[in-house]
């Protein structure tokens, strides 16, 4: 079921004043990466990757890049959502000043959702914008955090608070490289998967409650799946890049999902970002039956698909809990998706038919979350 | 000769995707900024400023906006090149959450250069981009910073390589606030004032040699020269906003003037940026002699007219002294105006006659710069 190792699936992204990039998904597709990053016309492309990244593919994707003619070289951060902070953005920006990053040079990130977020970030920033190259290495990455041109770090009031919109020129996906991702890791980018079927597309759904084995064992699947996902967040981009409206629906299952990581102080070894979704996915549609929206069924279809694949889907099983109603809410009123105060939430009529939900009352949210903690 | 109080020059910004924005100038805007500001569409309004320019101006701005039912707050930072530092930037953004501003809220930028830049950068990354107001209070930023978007802060690299393209939604410059300015910083700004008339505009640099006075004391001349240079800039942003080739003409006497600054390490004691640019207009002019471009007396004329407002125009006036020549060449090649490797310096064929000079040899800089230095 594994392709030849030289095809490879291309998603292009046709964004308007010649910011139009490929999604190159495929495996094998980063000993491959020197020609298609040189196409761009740059005289360094300067790799930014995590020390467990670099381990495994830093020598490999450098000499690659050195191989078509590009100056190359590494900045290397520690693994973990811990980077995302202004000291390391700091210390990647000057790493990336030190190897001499010219404004028409580029910057490969390489890695999972900190690392793309982090040097993305960067990128967008150093010398007022500089075009960079996403490698993601994570199934969370590959389906959601390399596509569509957010980037930023953390601040201590908040994730994500701090940041930038700045697209790629190339994303390259080599499945191969989530064969030696953990298997909690890939669980928790699974949960991304699965996102894209419940915000509007019923029948991907159905596939991946059929098919999920198979992108975990790295068969075609997984290659379709990571297709399917970056197709449907491209599309979602093109039309609403700056998440004025729509772009907001691939936020399901993160204003909890978030809350939680920060009531867990972004402590991987509690709770990583695609837990934290899933969680949410399944608290958005046990809400939103609970106000009527959805039916109970489909509440619990979406909880029991999450359990089955292994993942945690009740406040209950954050380890060392996530603090009261209270605390919760608080922590999701500092999320970036208030406005005016009013809560937004993005809530469903069913499998494939979430909606932006504006001026959720807070007291309706924490009425649910204490309810959902007492059923425990 | 000093105008009514209610009345003001406007400069227009035509940008596009609806960033067009105005330059309002004249004596008594800050006062009269909370409806301009509330017009904009916000429910807040955050004060970004440092502590000198918090205690003439903060409480008048923060009660003008308060007054148009804006909710205010002010983020106050030390004074000083210093402040365009990853810290200070960490803590603006932290101190603008703490105010809870949110993705429609605006930030105001009150203050000389240094603010403009900072609080700009983060205006532009707080949450992916706010809006924000530049209400500049001094000569440099009400004719060159607080306009055309650049924002940005300095790394232990080099100096603004930090940054991004992020355009105001409106500029306040109020000419009375000079009134308080100490004479060295109006020199300092005079600096860019004189610049713009170097580029290409040989009329105004007549004028300026003519009513140099005038800006000093406050009259309509002041207000002129603002409108003057803010409409020269304005022009060249709008046909070349992200400096892909005009807008660097901006930067005459900026890569000497970059240089002088990182060698006294930012000390505004020793130097500040606009006694760096008078410094830098007289090496580009007598450089530019030398190479054969102009004539000397151009170059003569030039530093005499710096002279005569007080600016330094020698390499031998930086107290402390700057350095060799090779540590110049070596700041100047840290600069962003460096492509693949070789030097790129803006030269003039005469007084308003500046052009863009690529692939300069370093070695003849080299040459230059230590006959400057032998001069003294």
């Amino acid at each position: 079921m594994i392709r030849h190792s030289m095809s490879h699936l291309t998603v292009h992204v046709p964004l308007d004043q010649g910011r139009a990039y490929d999604i190159l998904i495929g495996r094998g597709l980063i000993d491959r990466a020197g020609a298609r990053v040189a196409a761009l016309g740059a005289r360094a492309a300067v790799i930014v990757t995590d020390e467990t990244v670099a381990g495994l593919y830093g020598a490999r994707l450098r000499e690659a890049l050195e191989a078509a003619g590009l100056r190359s070289g590494v900045v290397a951060v520690a693994p973990g959502e811990a980077s995302k902070s202004y000291a390391t953005y700091a210390a990647v920006c000057d790493g990336l000043l030190a190897h001499k990053v010219e404004r028409g040079d580029l910057v490969v990130a390489a890695g999972g959702g900190v690392v793309g977020d982090l040097a993305g970030f960067a990128a967008a920033t150093l010398r007022r914008g500089v075009r960079f190259v996403q490698v993601p290495t994570t199934l969370l990455a590959q389906v959601d955090s390399s596509v569509g041109g957010k980037t930023g770090i953390n601040s201590p009031h908040g994730k994500n608070l701090i940041g930038a919109f700045h697209q790629p020129r190339l994303v390259l996906a080599d499945t191969s490289t989530l064969d030696t991702l953990s298997a909690r890791e890939m669980r928790a980018g699974y949960a991304e998967v699965a996102k894209y079927g419940l915000i509007d597309d019923a029948g991907f759904f159905d596939w991946c409650e059929a098919n999920w084995r198979g992108i975990f064992d790295g068969g075609a699947a997984r290659d379709d799946a990571v297709a399917a996902c970056c197709r449907a967040k491209a599309g979602v981009v093109v039309r609403d890049e700056r998440e004025d409206g729509e772009r907001a629906l691939l936020n399901l299952g993160h204003t909890f999902g978030h809350a939680l990581e920060r009531l867990t102080a972004y402590d991987s070894a509690r709770l990583v970002h695609g837990e934290g979704v899933a969680i949410g996915l399944a608290l958005a549609f046990r809400f939103s039956a609970r106000l009527g929206l959805c039916a109970g069924q489909d509440a619990g279809r979406v909880a029991n698909h999450l359990a089955m694949v292994g993942l945690p889907t009740t406040l209950q099983a954050v380890p060392g809990g996530c603090g009261s109603a209270e605390a919760l809410l608080e922590a999701m009123s500092q999320d970036k998706k208030v406005k005016d105060g009013a809560l937004t939430f993005i809530l469903a009529r069913g499998i494939g038919q979430s909606f932006i939900a504006p001026g959720i009352d807070g007291a309706e949210v924490r009425a649910f979350l204490e309810d959902e903690l007492r059923a425990g």
